[in-house]
C-alpha cells in the first residue's frame, strides 16, 4: 500500500508533529521567536472536510479517466503556500475542482483536452500539488473546473546519454536541463528536436518552460541527467558581516570554479537554524564530480573567501549532502506545525544583478519589518542566498510573526505585497519556486512588458483558442 | 579616415589577395586539392556594378535618416554566403535594396519602423553583415525594400557586473550571455529587466534572440562581459583516429573540467591547415581564468585525452590565442580569393546528440561527397568540432569541389541540399554561423514543429501586423 500524503500539508500523513510535540515547540516559541504561540489547533481531518458540489457530468467514453469524487477533488484543491495550509486548518477546500483527471498516456491527455475544449472546461494540470504560488488553485468563477492530475505520466522512457545536474551555480534552471518537450495543446502536439544546442529560431522549448500550464501540458520530456558524484568537497566559513559572505559569494559566483553548492545564511537565519548563536553570518562550499579529486577547486575557494574575512569552521571531502538533505525534508513540517500554533510564517525568493542588491536588501529588510509591525506588532526577517550567479544572487527571504487567529489570510496578504512591493521596485524578479502562478499576477503584470504579455496571449489564443488551460496565470483571460 | 571594408568579400578592400599571390595559389591548388584552377577572375570594382532603380522616395522628415544612394544600397545587398562572394565577382547586385536607414538612436529607429510600418515597406535590419544564410537579402518581389543599418547604434552605454564569455564550452551561445534586451518593433518598444535568472513565466529575451530582424529591431543589450584571462594552459592532441578523437572530445566536454577551447579537426581538415601530415585527426584543449592557475585542470584534461589514445603534442601555459586568431581572420580572405580561381568552397554547421553523431557523419559525408561527385566529378569534405557540449558536439563541415564558372549556384544548391537533407533525417539542427535566413528556410519549416511556427506568426502579427521585419526569414508571410 502506499504511503499516504497529507491532503492539507507538506509530506506524508503520518510525518505530522503530533500534539506533544507540538506542545514542546510552543513552550519554545517566546525564547525562539520572541512570542507566544496561541492554543493549539486540531491537525483537520478528510472526513471533516467540506467541499462544493461538483458541476461536471463525466462523459461514459472519459469515465474511465475522469472522476467527480469527493476525496480526489480535495487532495488537488490547494498546493502548498501558506495561504494553502491556513485554509487547510479551517478544512476549507471551497476552490476544490468539480473533476480531477488521471490520465495515463499522452493519448489520454489528448482526449482529455479536447473534451474540456470543446466544452468550455478549465483545465489546471497538477504534477507534485507543491505549488507555493496558487499555481494549481482554481477559479470557479470562471465555470466548470477539471484538475488534470500527470502522475500517471511519470516514468523513464530511455536513458542515453548524461549531461546536467541540479546546483546552486551554473546549472540551476530546468531550461537549461531539458533538452526537448512533447506538449499537448488543445490545438495539437508540439514535439520539439532533442539538441545539445540549436541557433534555428527562438527555442520553442523555452516557450513551453515556465508557461504553467497555460499553453498546453508537458507529457514528456527529455531531461539531461549525470552520474552520481564520486568525489566531494565542502568548507562551511563564518564571517563577522554578512556583506562580507555577500562578497565571498560574489567572488566565488565569478571565480569559475562552479561550485555545486554556494549558500548564505545570514546571521539571523544562521541562529534561527542553530547554525551559529554568536552573530555569524555563515556561508556553505561545496563542490562535486564523478570525474576528478576536487582538492584544488576547494582549495582556492577557500583563498577567496579568506580574502574576504571569512573564518573556515570546517572542510572535508564529504558535501554533508545526507544531513542537509534531512533537515531540508523535515522543515515543511515544522512550518505546518507552527501555523497550528499562530505563527505566521512564510518565504519569498528572487533575483537581482550584484549592484543592485544592496538597496534592494535594505528596502526588503525595511518594508517588510515594517509591514509585520503594522499587522502584528512585531516579526522577523531572514535571508539566504539559495544560488549564485556571474552576474547576481538570488536571495531567499523568510518572515514570521504572530498570527491573529481567522485574520492570517490578510495579514499574510499585506506583507505579500510590501515584499513584493519591494521587489518590483529595486529591479528584482517576482517568483517564488520559480513560478508565478496567481498569486503574482499583479506584479508580474508590472515586470514583464506589455508587448511580451500580448505575444503569450497571441500564443495562447493559438494554441488554446477556447482559453481554457489554466486560466489566472500569467494571462488574464 | 576610415579603412574600407570590401562591398563584395569579406573582409577590408586593400587586404583582398592581388593577382600575383592568387596565381601562386592556384599553383598550388592540384597538389592540395586535386584539381587544377581555372583562368582568374578580375576582383570586381564599384563603379562597374549595376543595381536596379530605386522605388522609394525618401520623406523630407526622414531625409537625413535615409538615403536611396547607390554605393550605400550596393554595401548593403548581400551578406559574405559563398552565394554572395560568387554574385560579387559577377557585379550581380540585382537583389539590392531600395533605400539604406541608418538610425543613430532608439527614437530614429521608432521613426523609420513608423514610416515603413504605415507604407507597407519591407525592413531588412543589417548588423555587421557577416549572414551566411541569406539574412540581409531583400526580397524584392514583396516591394519596396529598406535596409536599416544598426551601425550607428554601436556603443557601450555602461559597464557594472563582470560575466560571462565566449567558448567553446558552456557559454557558447549569445543567448546565455544576454541579461537584458530593448527592441523597438513596428507596434512599440519592448524592454526587458536585467536580472541573473528568472522563473517568471516565458523568456520574452529567448523569443527575440534567433528571431533575426523578424519581430523587430534589438537597439539595446545588456551584455555579459568577463575580464581579459591573466591565466591559460594548452596541450595539441594527434589520434590516429577520428573517432578516438571525438571520444575524448565528448569525455571534455562531461568532464566538468569546462574548457574554453576543445576543437577538434579531423585527418583531411587537420591535413589541409597543414597541421598534421600524417593522417592524424587534432584536438585542441585549452583553459583560461582571470581566477587561479590551470595546472590541475590542463593535468585531468591530458589524463582523459590519453585514456582515449591521444598522444600530447605540445603543451603550455599559453592558449595560443595570437596564431589562431590571424589564421582565423585571414582565412575569409583565402576564400575570395580561391572562388575567383574556380573552386567552389563552403562549409556548414549543426548539432546533434553524441548517441546521433556517428550515423550522422556517415550519412553526411556519403551524401555531401556524392552530390560533388554529380555536379563536379569530384570534391572533398573535412570536419571539425567547434563546440562541444556535455550532450552532444557542434560539427562544422567544409566542401570543396571545382566550380563550373556560371553554373556556380546551381552546383552549390544540389550540395547544400543534400548536406541540408542529411542533416534532417539525422535528428540534426539546420543552421549556419546560428542563424537560418532564407537559405535554410526550407528545412528550418521541416524540423520545427507547424504549431511553434504558427506561434512565432501569431507573436509576429501582434508586433509586426503589416508584416514588414525582414519578411522571408524564420516566417513566410
Amino acid at each position: 500500500m502506499e504511503r499516504p500524503e497529507s491532503f492539507w500539508a507538506w509530506g506524508y500523513e503520518d510525518r505530522q508533529l503530533d500534539d506533544e510535540r507540538r506542545k514542546q515547540i510552543a513552550e519554545h516559541l517566546p525564547m525562539v521567536l520572541g512570542f507566544t504561540a496561541s492554543d493549539l489547533l486540531p491537525l483537520p481531518e478528510l472526513d471533516e472536510v467540506e467541499v462544493p458540489a461538483s458541476r461536471l457530468e463525466v462523459p461514459s467514453a472519459l469515465a474511465d479517466l475522469i472522476t467527480t469524487a469527493r476525496e480526489p477533488r480535495i487532495r488537488r484543491t490547494y498546493g502548498r503556500a501558506y495561504r494553502d495550509i491556513v485554509r487547510g486548518f479551517r478544512k476549507d477546500f471551497a476552490a476544490a475542482p468539480d473533476a480531477v483527471a488521471t490520465p495515463k498516456s499522452e493519448e489520454d491527455v489528448v482526449r482529455i483536452l479536447e473534451h474540456c475544449s470543446s466544452q468550455d472546461i478549465a483545465v489546471v494540470p497538477y504534477g507534485g500539488g507543491t505549488s507555493v504560488v496558487g499555481g494549481v488553485e482554481c477559479r470557479r468563477d470562471r465555470g466548470p473546473v477539471l484538475s488534470l492530475d500527470v502522475g500517471g505520466l511519470s516514468a523513464v522512457r530511455w536513458i542515453d546519454t548524461r549531461a546536467g545536474g541540479h546546483f546552486a551555480t551554473l546549472y540551476t534552471h530546468i531550461d537549461d536541463l531539458v533538452a526537448s518537450t512533447t506538449t499537448v495543446t488543445p490545438s495539437g502536439t508540439i514535439a520539439t528536436r532533442t539538441l545539445p544546442g540549436s541557433g534555428a529560431g527562438p527555442s520553442p522549448d523555452r516557450m513551453i518552460l515556465g508557461s504553467e500550464g497555460t499553453l498546453g501540458v508537458i507529457t514528456e520530456a527529455v531531461v539531461r541527467v549525470r552520474p552520481r558524484p564520486s568525489h566531494r568537497a565542502r568548507a562551511t566559513v563564518h564571517f563577522a558581516k554578512f556583506f562580507d559572505a555577500v562578497h565571498a559569494a560574489r567572488d566565488l559566483a565569478q571565480s569559475d570554479l562552479h561550485p555545486s553548492n554556494c549558500r548564505i545564511l545570514d546571521e539571523r537565519e544562521a541562529a534561527l537554524n542553530g547554525v551559529t548563536l554568536d552573530g555569524s553570518a555563515v556561508l556553505i562550499v561545496a563542490f562535486e564530480s564523478d570525474d576528478h579529486p576536487l582538492d584544488a577547486w576547494l582549495d582556492r575557494a577557500i583563498e577567496i573567501v579568506e580574502g574576504r574575512g571569512g573564518r573556515v569552521q570546517d572542510k572535508s571531502a564529504s558535501d554533508g549532502a545526507s544531513t542537509w538533505k534531512a533537515a531540508f525534508v523535515d522543515a515543511p513540517y515544522l512550518q505546518s506545525a507552527l501555523v497550528s500554533m499562530g505563527v505566521l510564517v512564510d518565504t519569498f525568493e528572487t533575483a537581482c544583478t550584484w549592484s543592485a542588491f544592496e538597496a534592494l536588501h535594505a528596502a526588503v529588510v525595511h518594508d517588510v519589518r515594517d509591514a509585520m509591525k503594522r499587522v502584528a506588532g512585531l516579526g522577523r526577517l531572514t535571508c539566504r542566498f539559495t544560488h549564485v550567479y556571474p552576474d547576481g544572487p538570488a536571495p531567499y527571504y523568510t518572515f514570521v510573526c504572530p498570527a491573529k487567529v481567522g485574520g492570517e489570510l490578510e495579514q499574510w496578504a499585506e506583507i505579500k505585497a510590501a515584499a513584493s512591493e519591494a521587489l518590483l521596485a529595486n529591479g528584482a524578479t517576482i517568483t517564488h519556486h520559480h513560478a508565478v502562478g496567481r498569486t503574482h499576477r499583479p506584479w508580474y503584470a508590472r515586470q514583464v512588458p506589455t508587448l511580451w504579455q500580448e505575444a503569450i496571449a497571441a500564443v495562447k489564443a493559438k494554441w488554446d483558442p477556447a482559453g481554457v488551460m489554466n486560466p489566472g496565470v500569467l494571462v488574464e483571460r
